[in-house]
């Protein structure tokens, strides 16, 4: 359980670090910056590179969300959920505070949002709760159909940290501007407390939303596309 | 065929919410906006991502092109077509709808285009009506050749989803400016109908270019690259 | 022979039609045009898209300098070296005709260099001709040592057309500003014919550079990198 | 031994050339340049394309932290690493006077720091010697976590040069405003020279932090992640 812990401690590390830190220091770069197709690569990479590098280890899940779907899916024990809920939290706290050590090196330099989730006021285009609570729970639910799936037994073995790496690229680039993009509420709460703004205030909604979404689909995925498929996969690894 | 006709609702519920979305949500953001390139590569990524979710069940088509021309190529039975026709246009349908709830969930959006497909005033670079047939036709045949040899005994399992989803990328990198990019009647039908434009108008012809085109890129690999190839895979999956 | 040769035509036309299709149609589109970076992402694709397709057919070659290189390496019979060429220009053609067709869809448009190849004057960035023939040489020449490296027996079969594909991401990424990039002579002579520059007479550096380039490689893979590969593998296809 | 020394300064070659190729000659371009996400993705590629192709010869390292890092983590043998190392410098000089000669074919050209790494005054953005310190600790380590769990024996066989190279990318995605990345001291080195700053002044930077990161990513997978994991896989190739 220790490596297991550790593995998603790191993998959690990496996706915030890596996902909110191309956000803070590089999207918005003049001129030469990423934008947010950067970011949106960024944040499947981290997910297709550590899923690859410590999926074997713990399942590579780095995301509460998605811990609670594979529950519900029948994939992982719910006796370990929150084990697995305090060791991404603890990885993305960290990866923030690292992050925010970093990007004060610069002169002037304030945190502003810090890549921070929203809604309303604090979304980067300007959308509704309801629009957020809707575009969480839906991509969050496809992430799971795809996460399901794509470790499936029907399909070869290796691919699917290409597949969930980079549905999550997907993911990031229909929705930062909407919510900046969580379906993650450990990414969420990383960041929020070294936000200049009242994200704290809604990380209810990056909770919420993420948690529900991830049980509707995996609940789609478990009783109406595969029925079929029994509960002996229990653990059953992302990488394998 | 329940579940092969879930799979084909949440693939193009998928590909048209995660492709149009793009569109609709990130293309044009100031300055940090996806661009063209951004929305080629989530089209791409739904069909990659729900190919290997879901593949497995229903072949993972999410296009009522891609049915028709894996029918001419032998590789699917004519008797599902109908049924499949009628899932993917429920998907997009679906998808369309509940993108335009979030949408509008900014204050003073209104649909525009809503990333419908068409041509002379309403293609986005003013391409013609010849120009628009020719290319959706030109692109849907090689999309087919792309699919029907991706997924042939030939080539070693799994890659399939790669191959397919990244050649719907490519397409959309050419093909945006002439007619925001079809290929794929049930994408070009969900959104139409909430466009503020005369869309619907010309949707014909982003059924009948794609339909014509899969039909020949179909028969050009089936007779002319493969002719040796047998009969007996018939309902191959996408994602074996 | 028939087969290899449609194989390598087809796959030749989508490489170009693909590739400076995108150029020609969506890399200046005002605001959201998809920049050079996208273009490299196109012209990769069509060669991992079509290597997948049709590589077990022809070997997917699609470019005379690599059926060069494969027969300096070994690995490609020089009685077939002709037609493969004859079947290559043929595909480049006919994709630069369509695409003129297409392209002329567009109100006031005129070809321009039409995505031709060139150094000096003709050259993006302005380079020189010395600047040029040094670069196609080295990419090119790295382009085999990828070719033959990533599809000898020691790589599991099935990621030669991510490796190779990507490979001509790359190389665009790179060189587009020096020489719009070639390494492909048969890309570069089907569009220079309708440049509305002097982009023919430039053309004897795009074939000399990447067949120099291409052989170079080969035999650095041959004799340097890997002596012991013996010759059995003729025809070896780059899908396998 | 000669080819494995050959193996390592091609691919390091191809990493510098290509990555501060498609930097120095690419990413500036008027509108249509590739910025910071086209460069991090060329570097990526070259990771990923000759991993592929020469990864079974040499393991593919490319990089004298990585080459340290696999001997800290047990997979490399200790008596190789001088000879990797100058089989790496070698090959990123000759790549960086390469570029050179190219580069200064276009008039009026001056190398600036001719995608030299710094800190401080050389630091893209400005941030401070600390800021640069711990951000090329932290990513290095992490790609050698990365690097040590994609080729672990877990994970299916011929995935490694995806995970690797797309790392890299994600690398460049985040650093690239703070130090230019590099992770790499043979890519560092081998341009500063060229560079009209004083680059090479804080070379030792590029030296220490990447070393002591690798050492700290490799200790980590060993001991913490993966204890069980026994040292009999010495050599282990990254493309298998």
């Amino acid at each position: 359980m220790v490596q297991k812990m550790s593995a998603e401690f790191f993998g959690t590390f990496w996706l915030v670090f890596g996902g909110c830190g191309s956000a803070v220091l590089a999207a918005a770069f003049p001129e030469l910056g990423i934008g947010f197709a950067g970011v949106a690569l960024a944040f499947g990479l981290t997910v297709l590179t550590m899923a690859y590098a410590v999926g074997g280890i713990s399942g590579g899940h780095f995301n509460p969300a998605v811990s609670l779907g594979l529950a519900v899916g029948g994939r992982f024990s719910w006796s370990e959920l929150p084990l697995y809920w305090v060791a991404q939290l603890l990885g993305a706290f960290c990866a923030a505070g690292m992050l925010f050590l970093i990007a004060s090196g610069m002169d002037g330099w304030s945190p502003g949002s810090f890549a921070s989730n929203g809604y309303g006021d604090l979304s980067p285009g300007g959308y509704s709760m309801q629009a957020a609570l809707l575009i969480e729970i839906v991509l969050t639910a496809g992430f799971l159909v795809v996460i399901l799936g794509s470790t499936s037994k029907k399909v070869p073995g290796g691919f699917a940290p290409i597949s969930i790496g980079l549905a999550l690229t997907l993911i990031h680039l229909i929705s930062i501007p909407v919510t900046n993009t969580s379906v993650n509420p450990a990414r969420s709460t990383g960041v929020a407390f070294y936000a200049d703004t009242a994200a704290v205030s809604q990380l209810w909604l990056f909770w919420l939303a993420p948690l529900v979404g991830a049980a509707i689909g995996a609940a789609v995925w478990r009783y109406l596309l595969s029925p079929d498929e029994s509960l002996d996969n229990i653990g059953g690894e992302a990488a394998e």
